[in-house]
């Protein structure tokens, strides 16, 4: 069937073919059922296959080759298959999130509900263009949810390994979901706690990107509960970690390298770790300050007023205090990784991970 | 556990009873996510907990029982709770469907997303009361989705029982999502044949809520190739004619019995058999006629205007050629199944089931 991958590029390929051969095995039942659904289901493979880094499978199969799995084995491809429907689950989480967020682009395209509105233009249908992109972006997303589950019960994993990685699997899509409840819940209540915006990081990011991930592959390869708990440890820090650099991104990140306009956090009104940070500082020490941030966040802002509020959540020392936090979270992760049963290779390859994850600057 | 049901009304307290204890355990993941996610999902309890007729989780276990299944045997418990997760894919469905259609009520209550901008509204919360209450309702109904899953995968039927059902729960999925991506999709684009509703018909609602559920209820129980075809013929048939029977109620019924306002499908647009077969009988006999209808549908009709669209569709026969389809279909469900190697028992509890369907004035 696939090459095991045996490098991040032939991992990369292994897994889109991987999709790709599900998407191909679904084709006689969207074809039974007829009509232009099938057309429909080509915009949501397209979606899939052009996206992303892969980096929850990427997650799971080193998780599973460093608890003993063996990359030229006959589980290979069945594991394969099993950590590539992550992408599924992850398909359904953005088309939702842009139709949440009212996202106009992902991954350089326009996001599947503007595609669709898209169409229905240039198709000059009835009704409203925006409506109907959002429609069908909503049933598309529940369809790759539904395939995602598929695709692991049709994975071939054995028996056994279904049993281990049911309560991790379930665990995970309940846990994504409650972080994005929370997220689009906090935006709106106006919760502006440290202790809020870390729930949420763990949750919609730090859980679903990296510790469950590698749950899912500890549990596939029978791993013992000391490894399993050294993953989650390592997957909690690292992926926390992951999700602050993002939010020093969002705000302090170059617009030539993250692709998206300089501030974008502030703009958009994220509630981040970062932004409560100063917001507990100014709170604490300068109450002006404080009503500077509340006013700044969220608003239509200038490319002046950006520079102002990156200026004083600097001076207030949220970036220093984000990054610090970054750091230990790095290190503890680490720790906890050393020292567990991961073979030497996979430790090695998890570290390049975490610390790619740090440093990077988009 | 839950006592196994016997008649009509235990049925349904035992489909409640094993969708509360499913809810009660997933409170664990929820609680440990936390903030007001529990919160969240308990809106989507009371939802699943006040509604329905379970029609779908009746129509899987009267399956189980004319294949053989043992309503005292010690796998009656794991079946029921296996059956009952069809309301969490319904779940999903409706509270999707409600956002689709801006729906505002459901069950005598307000939909989930009209619950959820009233809460930001009462609360006084930051943005758009209605772009909220969408995006949580699009994020529960995922939730239900997942949950769905995860009661099928908990249920505690047999690793073959798992095996036998899985291409069922998967296709059933695939059809409802594709049956109401069609339905959205022409509505836009006017597709306006008998061919494209029927369609329609067939994957939203037969295949969904009769023919899958009894094959899932005959997979669980093992059932033979030819009691499984029989099951699928009948609910193919009966399911087509539920959908047509609905589709006269939604243009003819009466609003104190439907609780719907009436000709309702007129005003919304939907594209029905009935409508369908209207518009091609007067397409091939009177242009002007056409024109009538055309001009009519999904338009903001006055009751003399729904009136007159009323006496139109049934002096052109479409009616008559409705009830007619009804007939037939219900005459070869109901031949299949006598022809079946059901149980007697169950061959009478579904024959009731059909003949109630076709005579339901609601």
């Amino acid at each position: 069937m696939t090459t095991p991958p045996g490098s991040a590029t032939s991992l990369l390929s292994a897994v889109e073919a991987a999709l790709r051969a599900f998407f191909e095995s679904r084709r006689p039942l969207t074809e039974a059922v007829g009509g232009t659904f099938p057309d429909a289901t080509a915009a949501l493979e397209a979606f899939v296959l052009r996206g992303g880094k892969r980096i929850r499978p990427a997650f799971a199969w080193t998780g599973w080759l460093g608890a003993g799995g063996d990359p030229s084995g006959p589980d290979a491809d069945a594991v394969l298959r099993a950590c590539s429907a992550l992408e599924l689950v992850q398909a359904c989480a953005l088309v939702h999130d842009d139709i949440i967020d009212s996202s106009a682009t992902r991954r350089g395209f326009p996001t599947l509900h503007v595609e669709f509105a898209h169409r229905h233009t240039v198709g000059g249908w009835a009704g409203e263009s925006a409506k109907f992109g959002e429609s069908v972006a909503i049933l598309l997303g529940d369809l790759a949810l539904a395939w995602a589950d598929d695709m692991v019960r049709e994975s071939g994993v054995d028996a056994a390994a279904h049993a281990r990685i049911a309560p991790v699997w379930s665990a995970m899509r309940t846990e994504v979901l409650g972080g994005q409840y929370l997220d689009v819940s906090t935006e709106v209540t106006g919760d502006e706690s440290v202790a809020a915006a870390l729930r949420i990081n763990r949750y919609k990011t730090a859980a679903y990107t990296i510790e469950r991930p590698l749950h899912l592959g500890a549990a596939l390869a029978g791993a013992d509960d000391a490894l399993i708990s050294a993953y989650r440890e390592f997957g909690t820090d690292i992926g926390i970690a992951f999700q602050l650099q993002d939010d020093l991104l969002g705000v302090f990140g170059d617009p030539a390298v993250t692709g998206k306009p300089s501030g974008d956090d502030l703009r958009e009104g994220k509630r981040t770790v970062l932004f409560a940070e100063a917001l507990a500082r100014a709170d604490a020490s300068d109450p002006g300050t404080a009503d500077f941030l509340r006013r700044g966040i969220g608003a239509d802002l200038t490319d002046e007023q950006v520079h102002r509020m990156r200026q004083v959540i600097t001076d207030l020392g949220a970036v220093d205090a984000v990054q610090s936090r970054i750091d230990e979270l790095t290190t503890a992760g680490l720790r906890a990784l050393d020292a567990s049963t991961a073979s030497e290779s996979a430790k090695d390859e998890l570290r390049a991970m975490a610390v790619a994850v740090g440093r990077r600057s988009a």
